[in-house]
């Protein structure tokens, strides 16, 4: 059997100030550079599950509603969610929060997959997630419809063999 | 009636060398630094369509197969699909290329949708979109699919009512 | 009178990836590389005490024992611990991590100082910090001598007045 | 007999987006940066058409006459003119484009010269160029008389013996 | 009579450190990035002569002899050669020096053309120079000849015209 | 008996233009940038004295009093003080410089202490320090003093063992 690691274990908090460079002509922050920072937390998060070096596998549909503005800062939590042999579901949780003024707000979420490699770069089996807290067991769930949905899109699976995500879509009605 | 402008109007391309700091440890460009070429390489195409500033509205799943390695050529195609109101679907397609070696293999596909906006950051609509290849037309066509799976996953759309979305699981089993 | 504020407010924990740029032929993480690492995660904190913009007013002796390796994890946990008038002290702590090789070591701790400023860059007051934990006492109780030690090293204090500094060298022999 | 290629296999465009980083402060592109931008492009095509690892020879003459601004998008277009043993000429035309203005303007052009080395940084030699437009023929003969400017101006030529260059100088007048 | 300014006071050292991100797969520092350095201290010189905001104008044909390495560390001593009206010739000579191994040799030499412009970006009469010593004589009189030659090569100036360019060919022939 | 190097043969000028990203919400040069730049220019006098690789191992309080401008020109000269077997001290100026509006002011003075390393990473001897000028011999004279301090704060040495401290500080007072 698999060794068992608790989600929280792979828990990252990352904080990051908006930079000029980091910002187009109307000096918010740009989606692109957002997602360079989701990845490098979702990365250390699953670095930390698996105690391997991980490579991004891919990145699930992210929206970016409200501006982030130059000068805020940037707050991101990663934790694993769940593990499929070798890969990993980083769930992604980004605040933007502009200190002057006092106003913090919850700007994204997302979720990235990573896959655990050896030194010459192959896949290698990691750990499972124990999760523990209603929130961690709730992703856990969550995780395995989600997956679903990633190997549709990339056409690696039927979608009517998908039954997880069918139940998502709440398709399966009479 | 809104103006037309031909989807090829806004082509870019975009060609990049993978420098030292792009890379992980295996010397391998990182997940999120390709999602931030993509982002810029997709942007402009948005702006170059609407002839507006315009911002990132959301990114659909992206898969990463293949290690992109430190010294290689990164080329990346975006064009815009299909608009609506304010917001534009743009496609892109990257190539990345080992020149020494002669290898070069397409890495990656992914859709970005943008909003265009004024000076002061509201949105405001842009024109609609012409195709004229099959392929435009095919992407074009698609457009609609790929929009309701976003407000689905956002929350803003219910599964019950994303007609082309049904289409795309074919789940819309006798 | 101030008004205070619980120094844990101002807690900040910033994480970041060792990548090739930050480091030297070694590939070690560079000396100044981390400081401006410490000095942008303490100027977070300070931030978050006084609600202002906030200019680093100095930097007490930091040491340098441990390598840290590219591809490293290097955590920082900033707080304030003591405000003067407009200034407030920041006590930083590091941690390198390589996660690979499951090794985690505490490589720095620094005090930096902050003044907070207005949009036209004049001091202004910032609230008192009150200590809850015996650590944030000690620290708190500390920021006088530290204090004290900055302003006769910056010739702007006589040593002979420095009562709480001649405390800290245990000079008051008899 | 050396291999001979067509120029158009060695053809690269390259889009850039003006970050405040790039800018002085009068938020205009720096000269230092666009020739950096130009040594890439240049570089990526002489790779293409040698399938070697490329070095900078040299540069000739660049202008800068109009000022690209902050958010404009840059567009190079570079391609391989004609080669000598292991050396190459690259020709590089660059566009700015403030987009929201609809304003288009060739900026500069210019000509770099680079050498395909061995991985161990020995100079070896590159199949013949094949120019086949119009245009590809015109610069392709232009570049015996540029080189024979650069070995003169580098010293390693008399220029008593540079018949080309007397050419462009129309100096054999009567 | 225009205020003049001995050719010194404009005189920049720059010494830079070759990082990884400067260099190319070989680990040595790319040609473009050499530009950029060159371009920053030419500029800070020509700000230092004419106490303005500056702007690149053109760059001398630059020759890349020897390789430069990572870890290497580059000096650059900029200086104003001559002013014509608003627009200042600088001279740069570059060493790069590898401090473990004891060499240093002198790599590159180049002319770089900058024009004074006030706060809306229009050129603005500079203090003319003074050359004092042989070196800065002898610049401050080849000044000319270059000058002619960037005006023949830009198109601004006939050939048969450019007196002083005719005798760096030395082709005033009998 | 150990080889003597010049004070002065490790002397290095350092100027760097203040760039966007280098700088706060005020437009004013962070703290933590500028010890980035103090921290090279001091490791290239160390490497020039010791000629070997170096390692920071720690900075003595440095104070911030006024304030640098996008766009200002910095200027750092650093310089070998002393030498202890494999440890160097090293002591660095910095001046900022408003060029359009001809101000110029020393803003900083640091203290900064290497070690010289071999190839694994291993401490070794340097030369020793011969300083030459009235202000090299204060410096060499001071050392002694500052590292006491530095060993004080480091928990290294007892305060009451510090004899040239206690002279510092003017304590021994009767």
């Amino acid at each position: 059997m698999r060794k068992q690691k608790p989600a929280s274990d792979s828990f990252v908090i990352m904080t990051e100030l908006v930079l000029p460079n980091d910002t187009n002509t109307l000096n918010n922050l740009m989606g692109g550079r957002m997602m360079h920072l989701m990845d490098i937390a979702a990365a250390i998060a699953a670095q930390k599950h698996s105690n391997r070096i991980v490579v991004t596998a891919s990145v699930d549909n992210v929206s970016f509603r409200d501006a982030i503005r130059l000068g805020n800062v940037v707050t991101l939590q990663a934790q694993v969610t769940r593990a499929f042999s070798s890969s990993m579901e980083v769930h992604i949780d980004v605040w933007a929060e502009d200190i002057p003024s006092g106003t913090k707000m919850k700007t994204n979420e997302a979720f990235f997959t990573f896959v655990a490699v050896d030194q010459s770069g192959r896949p290698i089996d990691v750990p499972e997630v124990l999760p523990e807290t209603p929130e961690e067991i709730k992703l856990y769930e969550g995780a395995l419809r989600r997956r679903q949905l990633r190997l549709v899109l990339a056409g690696r699976m039927k979608p009517t063999e998908a039954q997880e995500l069918r139940a998502l879509f709440e398709l399966s009605e009479k």
